[in-house]
Parts: C-alpha cells; structure tokens; sequence
C-alpha cells in the first residue's frame, strides 16, 4: 500500500498516520519529494483497509498494490488450471464447443439442438430452463420442467449439461440436474448467488457482468472459489458500450487480459457478444485465436420460431463450418478439440 | 408494430408476413416507398412478439412501438403517484429526506447516525445489514444483527426503515423488521428478488443498475409491479462511464426522463453517484431541482472509521447545510419537506 | 512519481533504476515491503517521463503524483478566475446567459433569435457558421457570410458574439468578427486548433469532448493557456454513454470537479447534454445550484424550421420562464445574473 | 422514412404531415393501428430531413431507414474495394501488414525500425512527424524534419510511407512526402482536414474516433469520399469504455460490421488498442481471423528509450513471430500477404 500526501500535509498528519499504522501492527516508510510525500506501508493490506486512510488528514490518495484476488490469481498458481465437466475438460491443452438452445421449450427442440450440437463436435450441452428477462412480458423459461428435458436429452446423447441458475435458493435444485452451474451476466455481483454455487459441489461457468471490469469479475470467482470451489470457467460475452451495431462489443482482449491474471479458464459467448447470427463465426475465429479455451454457441432447429434470441442462433449448416473452423484453429494454437470421452480414452 | 423491408424484399417475403400476421389474428398494413417497403401489424404486440419477423426471409428490421411496460408508465397513469412509509409520504408534492450510515456496525453508531438524520430533517432512516461488496475480503454487513440493531433504533427515534435485502430467499425475513425494502443497484435485474419483493407487502426503494438504460430500470420496476406492489420509488444512483474522477457518474437527466415516462417517486442518491463527500452538496441541490422527489444520503458520526463508504459520508455539519438547502430549494420548487408525522396531521 | 516492483524483482533491477533516475538528475528512495518493493523520485517529473522507467526490467507501474496541468490548475492559483467578453463577466459572483441559435440561417432569424435571447437576460449571443456536422450531407453553416450576419446582429443588439471556429487555419478570419471562439466538442483535442485559438487574442470557451474525461479536458486547456491565453471558459455539453434516452449523458458533477481542480469558469450547455427542449429547463436549473458560471443555451423563433438541433430550442416563453428562474437561482447561490452594462456601470 | 405518431394525434395534426411531405415533393402513406399511427414516406430523403417533422404537432418519432452514407456504402458497391499505396495493395486478396515506430525520433531510430519491419514483411512502413498529444509538455513530434527523415528511409528502403497530418493547413505539404496520409482518432470528425485529405489525392487511412459508432465512422469516410476520393482504409484502433485494463477496448466486431455496411478496407490497429505489448500477438491474431484486411503496428529498435507509446512497441523477435502467424493465418482465411513488388510482379 502507497500513500501519497497532499500538498500542504504536516508533519504531524504524517506522523498520525505512522501512528496508525503501527498500531495495526504494520510498518511506514516515509520518503519526501520537493513537492510530495509519499509513505509505504508493509504488513497486513487488509487490516489497513479498515483503517480508512484516505480519510485522514493531509492524505491526496492511498493505492493498495496486493493483489485483490488471491485464490483465483495466477501470481501464486501460475500454471492454468483445467475444470472437469463430466468426462469433458475445459483448460489449455483443449478447445471445448458447448452448445445448445438459449432457451429449453420442448423436449423434440432440445433434442434436435442437441443433436446438432454433437454432430459439429460440441461436447457439452447449454441450454435454459430459467432465463433472466428484461421484460416481464418476454419468455421467462420452463423452470424445472425445462431441467427435466435436459436430463432426458443427456441420456440419450450422452451430453453433459450447461445450465443458468438464477437465485441461491434454487441452486440444490438446479444441481441436481446440471453439470455444471452457469451464473449470467446479470447476476455477476449477486454474491448470495455466488457464495451458493461454490458450496455445491459443481463446476461452474461465471459469465463476465455486461459492466464489469475483468477485476470485478475476478473477484466474483474469489467469491465463489473462497467457498471451496475452484473449477470455474471464466466466459466473456461482450461488455455494454455506445456502440448499437451490436447487442454488446466483444471485449476480445479480456480473453489473454484475465488468462495473465487468472489461473481459471476462459471461453467466449460469440452469440451474445454480437447478438447477430452473422457475426458468430467470425467472433469465434478471433476467440480461438486469442486464446480461449473454449467457446458456448446459441444453436436452434428452427430459429425463426425460437422463444429467445433466435436472431443469434446458429443452424445445422453454420455449424458445420464452425466446427471445421475450430478443428483448424485448434491445430494451429497447439491444442485439440476436445472429445466428449477424453478422459476414458485418455 | 413496424416493420421496415430489405432493399431485395420479393412479393412473396411480404405475402409470407402479412400471412403470419393474419395467422396471429393480426393486420398488416403494407406501404411502398421508392426504394423500400414499409408494413405497419395492429394487433397484439405481445403475441407478435414470439413470432420472430426479424428472421423472416426480406426484412431488414422490426420496429416495436407500443410502450413496453405498462403498470408503471405514465401513458395510462398521467398523474404521479406518492408512495406512503409508514407515515412518510415520498411523491410529487413533498421532498422526503433518507439519511442513515452505509453500513449497521454497532448499536451505538446507528443511533448516532439516526439522531443526526433525524436534527437535520430526515424522515426515513437507511442502514444496510446486508452489503454487497465487490470483494469477498470486505466487510459484508451484520446480516439480521443489524435488523435487530435498526429495529431498535427505529422504536428510540420513530424514523421508519429502508434496507437493502439481497436475495429472493431473505425478502420475508428482511420484510419483518424492514418499513421499505430497497434493490441495490447489482440486483435491479434480479428478476427472483423483483418478484419476490413484489410479494412482499411492504413498499420497494429500487435504484438503477449502474449500467441499466432508464427503460431497462423501468421494465425492472415493472417486474414488482406485475406481483401487485405499485409501492416503488425509482433511485438514481449514478451511472458506470469512462469518467474515473468520480466512482459513478449521476445521471442527472434520468429524473426528469423517468418522471415523464412513469407516474413513480424518483429520488437521487448523491452519495453514491460521486462517492466523495465535497460533491454530496452540489450534487443534493442539482437532484431537487431537476424534480426528485427526494434524496438518499450517506451519513456517519465518525467516518474515518466507517467499515464502508466512509469517504462519503457526511458528518453532522455537512446535515445541517443540506437541511437548509433542501428546505429553499423545497420551496423553490413548489413543495414542502416532508415531516415524520404528516400524515397524522394531515 | 511512484514505482511499483513487481513481485520477482531483483537487487539489481532494482540498482539499475536508481541509477537512471540519479543520471537524470533525481533521486530514488527504496521502500521494501513484505512481499513489494517500491520506489519514489524526487526530482523533475518531465524529465524522467521520458525514460521509460515503465519498460524497465522489474516495473510492475510507476504512477505519475505532480499534476499534469500546472497554468489552469487550482493548485497553484487557488482563487477562482473571472473571464471578460466584450464587458460581460463570466466567473464566480456571477450566473451569465449566453443564448442565440444553434445554426445562423438568415439575418432575420438570427436578429429575432438575439432580441429573443436579449429579452430573457441573455448578455452574450451564440451562434453557429461554421457548423461540424456528422453527415456530409447535412446542412454545414453559411461560413463567413454567417459571421458578417453575427457582426451585424452585435451592431443592432450590444450582445457580443460567440461563435465556433473548425480549423486553425479559420482561426484569425473568425476571430476578426466573433468576441469569443468557440472550440467544439469534436475538436477538444484538434491540438493546432487550440493552439491557434491559445494565440488569437481572444477569449475561448472550450467544450468538453463528448468522450473525454475531465483531466483531459483540462489538459486541452492547458494547450490553451500555454501559447499565452488564459482567458478560458470550460463547457461541459454531456458525454457519451450507453443510455439513449437523451442525446449525451450530462455530467452535472463535472462542474464541481472541474471548479475544484482549476480556477477557470464553468459553463453548462443543457441544450445539447440532453437533446430536447423539455430537459433544457431542469437541467440548467441543476446546472445552477451545481456551481455553474453560466449556461449556453440554443433558441429559436421557429424551432419546426430550423436548420440544426430544431428539437432542443427553446421559444420565446420558455426563455422567460428560464430567466425568472436564474434570477431565483441565482440569489440563492449568492451570486447576481451579468448584466450588458455591468463593468461600464460597476 | 417512417413517422410514428404519439397517441393522442389527431386527424389535423396528420392532415399537416401529409401537406408538408406533399409540398416537398414526397408521397406519405397512413396506416392506423388500435392504438399508434404510422406514415411512411416516398421520395427524396434529404429534402424531408430538412423540414423537422420530429418538430410537429403530434408526432413521436421519425426514423430514416435509407442509408445516411451512400459512396462508402456497400449498398450499391457489393464487390470489396482494394485501395493501392505505391505499389501495394490493401484489399480482400491480402493481408497487408504496416508497421513502424510510433514517432519518427532520429535518422536511425526510423531507418532501424524499418529494416525491422520490412525483414518481418511489412510492406508499408508507418511513423508519425506530427503526434497529437493529451498533454502539452508530452513530446509532440518532429514536423517536417521528421517527414524528411521518412522520405530517406523510402529511398533507403523502398517502403511507401504512411504518416499522419493533423491540421487542413498542413495537408499539402505532408502530402508532398506521404504515400498515404493518415486521420488519427481525435480528428476522425475534424471534417475541414476530412475534406482537404479528400482533395489531396492520396490515399488515406482514416482512424475510428475512439467514442465513434461505426456509422459516424462511415460518416466520416463519406466526407473524404464526398470530394472525390474513394482511397481509403478504415482502421479499427479500440474504443473508450469503462475497462481500465487495456489502454482502450479493441471492438472485433467491428471488423466485419464495418465491412457488411461498407466496401472499403478495414485494418486493424492492435498497438493501440491494447497499449500493452504482450496483447499485440494476440490481438493481431484475431484482427486477421475476424476477417481484417491488414495490420498496423508499433516497433522500436529500443522500446525502452521511445519517446512515445514504447510499452506496447514490438521488438525484432516480436515481429517475426508475428510475420510467421500472419503467414499461416492469412492463408487459413484464403488469402496472401500482400509483398512490396506485387503490383509489378503482378
């Protein structure tokens, strides 16, 4: 932690908070400048914390310099780590396709999407039974009777499931039939939400807030990992901006940004970034290739009567060109694509 | 509805909407320009909705016109409404003062804190016993402690209580101790919490997402009014930009915007719009003349030892100050400070 | 300035920059923390900018503390600044009206906009020839011919001119008829332009860009005040953010922030922060008790005709209400509305 | 164009748009839904932007739905312009890479970075005499000495020259020494230099303003167009959001945004975008897959001692890691890179 003084402090501000800080047991070292001084501090950053130092007397600014993630940071873990979902990894060594519909309506549509999803090489199944709605008026999923379709679908395609859970109280349930947890944008900072999914014993997948900056979504994962659960899988869906071309601007640069601050893995949402059906393949290239670690697509048998976000979903074609796409790309990181029995295999 | 039609629209692309249209139990007007067509659906909006027309083969964009909430818009509803807290009235005719310390530390400090509010005319007292903190390291509130704590310094001065409830699960609980509940601004679009405090029976404090248009706060607000509360005041608290000199930027502008498209209170916090103690002042005097229907402040007897926010907490002279200021301003207004005991009086 | 080492730094990182700051002529004091070290200079801050110290080996950062404006800033010249037009005062005792139309479009319009403006306390009039306009197809001003308009209007009126001016090389031909230049928001940072402008001889009102935060809208003036002219009025007119509802978000709490970092005025342009004429009056009202200096506004004798900006001109009976209310307003922040005559009279 | 109508228009309120429009020369066609009405117009465009129709009695809101950029467009242009520089060619067939230091500084420091850039396949060589700065007291370039010093590093090198002019007034004399003349971010609306590069007659590669959406961009492009020259490169550079991790945020999606709407060239600047070194690699990566028609990069022989932008210039090995992907990635998208001789050889 640095302190940097204002212009006019004295010497006895200075010396009230040398005072401050040893009585929090920690350390100042003071170095004057001509027109500033500065005081570094050693010891214990978060009981500083508490002592409201900016607040005092003669202080211009305090900066902490530790890092405010501690578990999910890559400072003392520098190698990346890998999460298991069922038999599926996501992590550096693999690129992993998840896909499936935005929203579970009937169990053929699942099905179908599923089925798609697989034949173009995705090996983990999205899809929502509880969706977050702006209007209160749109579509707001099947809820349980949604999850029930998804197992349904994972028996027969042997798919493990992705799938969104939208408050704590719900999350025994939801995890009695997802494989992994997704907690969305909206909910990024609902840290009653956050602090749940990592007590319940499965991986998880942090969308990034439209809002937030990748610190802030770092420390929702710290919130999530400070409960026990460290397989969490980062995912960037586009942040909010002046720009209106798109639905949010993919802030590709957050995938190489949070893999140098974080050991967790990162996979990129192409679907919600653009919001436009024409932007998925060419958003997904880039995803690869900056490195990401996977990526999580909107497919749908038939878009045009698709409840949610049909515009963005992908069809039977485009996936088979995303697919090959991906295998090359894949190939030209030094990874593979990742199979739905690797690890039996392995 | 409109709908706008691709330059290379075909006979048969508009023959096929005005189908679906029809099918829906909907008309559709189609109108020819030079270069582009143009169809305008009468109908139902909603069901329109689900049918998808932005994917349909020619048509380059959809246009939705009719207003997209409807228990909170002013549209049908021209005259503003007032929103009663136990005996305090927040609405169009008064300018209500909340003022509390960030955060319930001890019994001690509250009560401080309230007979401060309290000299300096504030009718509600804020306190939060559940802080949503960006960092899983910082304080995180007292939890239901706290509520105990504001109860009893609600029996001592007789100021009703607003705080923060944080998750769909608490809202009863909270409920039992709280006079009005309020939506923190990570929360506006938890849509579990909406619900349930929509259901909860006692009046909503909802502040906008930081990074929420005016109509997404609006459709949020919509979202407890669909349970039957129309008991929610709308709290502007500063929007996320590129600006760094101040924590958030207060949107200003939105009061009035809001106050033309629903009958709800809206009141400013200028507290955490800036998130620094010299801008509290101004930015008060900027909200009440803009036409908020009141304001929400920080206040701590000692900040430098706040465990949250204490850079922008007032301290017992800055209270005095506002309350002058709000009284003339009031005034200025064509309004009156709304007393604790109006309502008996009235 | 401060360096930050980063976690693996060596003694002899370390060395190495002590010695490239003592070759520039500073001195470098070392404080070792727990798991930090970190590194204040002394010296000329200029000079080591241009060492790089950044890219040095074992750098995690290096914060620069000394301001980076020195001839605007309020540091060292505490008292507020008053900026004479013609013999109309801008600054602290005062609130000054600066009406007129968005665009000169004939004699007619521009002489009954001024009387307009004159009738309501106006005491500068503003008005466009040379217009930046996004589409190259919009209507782009008169040029000269407008500003042989404005001369004539002065003449008729008293009212001295502000107008903008786009280019450096217009700088002297504009500045032979307007008594104020203009500098717009989309060249805030045009830095041969505010040069130019910095040696004209004239007072300059700098619009703030509708992207920039507020440092470096002091800085754009710092350019100003550097080729010699200090005669500088700041103009916040809203920035861009993802809301839509209003033209620009206006940044009421830019007023305070800019008045408490630089000794300059500060005026608000409520016209273009928000885009329509019903926002014009609260946010001026806002702009006021926000420690405004004064208020640019657009008016019109038939807005449904204007060339530019038609929506958020106000009228003949919108001005007098505004006039009536800066005069309250005005008082109760203890200051007099500038008067035409004020310093022949003072 | 398409006028919706507030609720509570009425039959003479209509009756007065159908006249205006008529008597422009337009055709306007009602159609009334159950609760709006809407008249969608025919004819000339321009003509009714003229007549402020979102002014009038009853009307809600007027959208334009034929193109506001009509040269640039890609309406009317379906095939992918190519625009050449010398003898290179940046276009749909190549991926043309541009690099050089960010400020020219000294004879060698130019002609260093060049050989640099040229053994790592750049074709167009990159270096700025004029540097728009933030601050006055930041190095601002060397001006004409630092054009002649490009002009002999072409000679030395045979690398076209590209560099930015900052003022309409300088326009012809860099003009005299460029190859291509660049419009950096902050002047991307400084429409006076917009026109005189489009007189200049030499291509020019126009930055997007870092608040600019891709249709002001385009706008933008319409103004350099307007003049007679349809040589010009759009280039991505990154826009301000509230991210603080990265210099600015790289929108991708605007890669393939802008070249939907437009048939002009797109590249992409990955320098400054991150303004970190270790994003460059990255970030070019994905420039190249989201289909970029080339690259604009910072090098330096000695990054450590630039007086400009050095954390995020390349080094040597830097760019032939960079020269190999590019390689491999442009054939994996169907194209070459683009080499010096081309045309020749061609």
């Amino acid at each position: 932690m640095v302190i940097v003084m204002a212009a006019g402090a004295t010497a006895s501000d200075i010396q009230a908070i040398v005072s401050v800080v040893q009585s929090a047991g920690g350390e100042a070292f003071v170095s004057r400048g001509v027109s500033r001084i500065i005081i570094g501090l050693v010891g214990d950053v978060d009981r500083f914390a508490t002592l409201n130092l900016v607040g005092m007397r003669g202080v211009a600014n305090v900066t902490r310099i530790s890092a405010k993630f501690k578990l999910v940071s890559r400072e003392h873990h520098s190698q990346r780590s890998s999460v298991r979902v069922g038999e599926v990894s996501i992590g550096p060594d693999t690129v992993t396709l998840i896909a499936g519909p935005c929203a579970v309506e009937t169990p053929e549509q699942t099905l179908l999407a599923a089925r798609m999803a697989q034949a173009a090489g995705a090996t983990l199944l999205r899809g929502g039974a509880f969706k977050p709605r702006t209007s209160p008026y749109a579509f707001q999923g099947l809820g349980e009777r949604g999850l029930r379709i998804l197992a349904e679908v994972r028996e027969e395609t042997g798919l493990p499931i992705v799938t969104e859970v939208v408050g704590a109280h719900d999350v025994d349930m939801v995890a009695s039939y997802a494989d992994m947890l997704q907690v969305g944008t909206r909910n990024m900072q609902n840290f009653p939400l956050l602090q749940a999914v990592g007590s319940a014993g499965k991986p998880v997948m942090l969308k990034r807030g439209m809002n937030a900056t990748i610190e802030e979504w770092l420390m929702a994962a710290e919130y999530i990992a400070q409960r026990g659960n460290l397989d969490i899988v980062l995912c960037e869906r586009g942040i909010r901006t002046f720009e209106t071309a798109t639905r949010n601007t993919l802030d590709i640069s957050a995938v190489p940004v949070a893999q140098r601050l974080s050991h967790l893995p990162v996979v990129v949402d192409p679907s919600h970034s653009g919001g436009r059906r024409d932007l998925v393949l060419p958003l997904s290239r880039a995803a690869i290739v900056a490195g990401a670690d996977g990526l999580i697509v909107d497919v749908h048998p038939d878009p045009d009567i698709a409840l949610c976000d049909g515009p963005q979903a992908l069809v039977a074609e485009d996936l088979h060109v995303l697919a090959r796409t991906l295998e090359d790309l894949a190939g030209f990181m030094g990874r593979r694509l990742s199979t739905q029995r690797e690890l039996l295999a392995g």
